[in-house]
């Protein structure tokens, strides 16, 4: 049974869109509400109608295409100018008509920001927050107030805060949100002022962090222990500066952790598949070690946890990652050994026991390829290459043989370069050689590869290299990681080599053949004619020549 | 004056490098601890000596490459084996023979753990950690103790997590560090069991977080405020899961919101700095949201805040930025590129004043290239080369121009792997080529240049390509840094082009051209025979062709 009375307000579409970097559509804007209305919030603020023109089409789109299930529209606005009337307001008009049902106001709680920011009395402060409420209120909306820098107005001038928080619940605010804005309390304070608030005051309190000392979250928390019976945060903490609290921990907190149902259970499994769903929605992915959601809030790297995992993995977890929609994940590295591998092997969906012989190889290999410099953990493909070998007792299956492999590059002084890569493979006996142009080496040995291998195993047309990254280690030695996608698939490999190129390669071969698993070359595989030419001379190798190339066309084949 | 007896304990070398993505080489690690030294870290450990043998080489190559100013190097460890004894354990032997002055090792406090982890009996375990201890202390070493699992431990079985913590005390372990392992306690919980635990045992203790709570900062302080001495922590964060207590917030937290000097303020206006270039170390850079250092803590955007922020910064600040070397930014106005630009400026030793055109056109420039791609915090060459040409309102001083250049890479299907590059410039009128051979395009690219240039500009012979790092950006551009050294003088220059290798070019140059800064084109260079060709004919380039070669010698000059 869900708490009816605690507050679940999140400002992703106000405050968290202050994040730099994000801009959202209207048509996002609604497809994020559809989410976290999804997920049980019960309050969802969705901009500053009249104010922000997107925000005004927002609550415009929002009455005929939002259905929402759980959740209740806010519109966020300021209190009325100072010396006017609120039903004379633009803005406060703006909000009314918004349609939403209701409207948080931000109102100054801290002295200096009233004179020095409002540039008006304290008392006419007063005013404009008691005038706003009751007339909104009066045109039937429900009324929540954001006291702006509650918590160093505090510090500055505790009666004059307490004062505004009196005045907007006796207008009829319906709760009183403290805001900490600049982001600087600490929990302890956080929970002592809310405490004498509510103590002093009687009113029902809500809470808004943002994360600059690194707590928005135990300052949340801090505050609905306190007392505090709204919590405002935002998907993934985003926000300006250092971010809000983040809502999704917030939640899982609560519900985890406090053993409050502010959410039903069935809806927090949804937690993960929502938080990926919002990422996809801003473009701004939330972070892999993000509390609970992130990809790799129950990843196990180190050897010490990896053997006790097999074990009981309720020893290295502090909550069922299944309850918030996660799932754990192990990560083969040199500091794993056995445990890891097999934990990683069964992941993959190999059964295998640590005890094997065959995982006790595997292990070993890990550990002096990752002394030689390789890194498996971000190479799962690598790592499966190695491992079926180990279990199958042979080496990986090789649908094709390398003869050679070239590349080069040609700039002028000006701004043309001009990338050419070669390569000649047998392929079912027979010479198979191609080129390919990109737009650096390994862009262009994809290319060639391509060339050479598609027609052979058409199943490779659809890989595209989507990303490389190149490490240069302790100067001998290079590490490349690559990145294939095949439609939603997307598998990364990792070579290394004493040349730099050459780890590209490795990295690509790895790729190639991880794709042509459990796929033997076409018998009856077709060349086609550009990319035919004639068995290489013994001892000769492919080239690239590029002096003696016209630089608008260049070499459409190998010469041998 | 700093608190002498408070303990900083940095263990992103150790737990930190569980993160995932995270390789760090011997020479990384080594320069991480250099850093973080610098920033007045009291203990540093570096890794697990004996279990990882990465680890081993570092505390073997720290004795004698390691000048620390202010940390001490601790080594980590687990307690010696059920039923054997300290002394023959070769793990513990692993861990007197590092070196280390600091040993901290781990003990389980959880009964659970103890029974179905370690498989021993309770009274084993605490005989395995007082032997160990004892052992480590006789032999000259401070100990501390991390007793792992300690607050879900303290819940399950509050004795025997107490007798732990007496039994490592008793043994002559320093300071007992109670870890929350699986990173599920809140505030509340820490703050409580730290408290109980002091004052039923007396022990000195310390404090290990992670953040699966989103909680870890807060948890630390909570842990600090009720009597512990030692604050572990990662840079950044970094660490397995959701990561570890960002020791860099704990610190800026401390120093500034407690008001306990834990590190002097001058060392703590290093803080982001340090954090910028542990991140490149690491290549896995912090969150522009982090706490106080990241590159959006201090960012506002337009609206709100705009007008108030002129009138007083504090007013939308909660701490002075420059106390932890972090700047405001606006993100309306360019004001806070002006200002970076004069500090960076000011850092290199040039006399700017934010105001001048100089200044905003360098600002503009930076903004303009950043946004294609560019990254200049790493880049300081670069940054001052492009500075240099606003200040003097000239192009660079270029004692060399390009006419081509190209590299060309062959492999064969075994481990040959040839890779030369040639360049072809005009020196004080003259046409200059070379070839170069090397473990890569850029590595071959410098070996050409080298070759070509040496001659000319004896001053550049010294200069030692030793780092460089490709970084594929939206699949549409690349981004290289590459790190020359020049005896004890090291800089960096960043490269982006749409082609990979022409990125490297660009880079590459940039270094040269920095290398030369101050220094015209000798006017009586000499040109070796070895690298002089005729000039090559109008409309043709420099070329190498690997196809023609003998593998064992290859060309040794370009063919026009």
């Amino acid at each position: 049974m869900a708490e009816r009375s605690f507050q679940l307000y999140d400002t992703t579409l106000r405050d968290g869109a202050q994040q730099e970097g994000m801009t959202l559509t209207v048509e996002d804007k609604l497809a994020v509400a559809r989410e976290l209305d999804g997920l049980g919030i019960g309050f969802i603020e969705g901009g500053w109608p009249g104010a922000v023109p997107r925000d005004t089409e927002f609550f415009r789109r929002a009455r005929t295409e939002l259905a929402l299930e759980h959740a209740v529209l806010a519109a966020f606005g300021a209190t009325r100018r100072p010396g006017g009337r609120a039903a004379d307001d633009p803005q406060v008009r703006a909000l009314l008509a918004s349609g939403a049902p209701v409207v948080t106001l931000v109102a100054k709680s801290h002295t200096g920001h009233v004179r020095d920011a409002l540039r008006t009395t304290l008392a006419e402060n007063l005013a404009m927050i008691g005038d706003t409420v009751r007339h909104l209120v009066s045109a039937g909306r429900r009324v929540f107030v954001d006291a702006e820098h509650y918590f160093d107005g505090y510090q500055l001038d505790r009666e004059y805060a307490l004062t505004v928080v009196r005045a907007a619940a006796e207008a009829g605010a319906e709760t009183v949100v403290l805001c900490d804005t600049n982001g600087g309390s600490l929990p302890d304070e956080v929970s002592s002022v809310v405490a004498e608030t509510l103590a002093l005051t009687g009113v029902q309190l809500g809470i808004h962090c943002h994360n600059d000392t690194g707590c928005a979250v135990a300052n949340t928390l801090a505050a609905v222990d306190a007392g505090a019976v709204q919590a405002q945060g935002t998907a993934h903490g985003y926000g300006e500066r250092c971010g809000n609290a983040d809502l999704f921990t917030v939640i899982a907190n609560l519900v985890l952790k406090r053993g409050r149902e502010i959410v039903p259970l069935e809806r927090l499994a949804a937690l993960a598949a929502t938080g990926r769903a919002v990422a996809e929605l801003t473009q701004l992915p939330g972070a892999a070690a993000a509390p609970y959601i992130g990809g790799s809030a129950f990843t196990h790297k180190a050897g010490l946890h990896a053997s006790a995992l097999r074990v009981d993995p309720d020893l290295y977890q502090h909550t069922r990652p299944a309850l918030v929609g996660n799932a754990m994940r192990t990560l083969v590295s040199d500091m794993g050994g056995r445990s890891s591998v097999e934990l990683k092997a069964r992941e993959l969906g190999y059964d295998v026991e640590a005890g094997s012989d065959a995982v006790a190889r595997a292990a070993t290999r890990v550990k002096e390829l990752e002394n030689a410099g390789y890194s498996f953990e971000s190479a799962d493909a690598s790592f499966e290459l190695l491992l079926r070998e180990e279990l199958t007792g042979t080496p990986r299956p090789r649908p094709f043989e390398v003869e050679s492999w070239s590349v080069g590059v040609l700039g002028t002084g000006g701004d043309e370069v001009r990338t050419e890569a070669g390569v000649a493979l047998r392929v079912g006996g027979r010479s198979v050689t191609a080129t390919g142009r990109g737009s650096g080496p390994v862009d262009a040995l994809d290319a060639a590869l391509h060339a050479a291998l598609d027609p052979c195993f058409p199943a490779l047309a659809r890989l595209r290299l989507v990303d490389h990254r190149v490490r240069v280690l302790d100067g001998t030695a290079a590490r490349v990681l690559v990145s294939y996608r095949d439609g939603g698939r997307r598998w990364n490999t990792v070579g290394v080599d004493t040349n730099t190129t050459a780890a590209s390669w490795h990295a690509l071969l790895d790729a190639i053949h991880y794709a042509l698993l459990d796929t033997g070359p076409t018998p009856d595989h077709r060349v086609p004619a550009t990319a035919t030419v004639p068995d290489p001379r013994p001892g000769t190798t492919a080239a690239v020549s590029l002096g003696a190339l016209d630089p608008a066309t260049g070499p459409d084949r190998f010469r041998p």
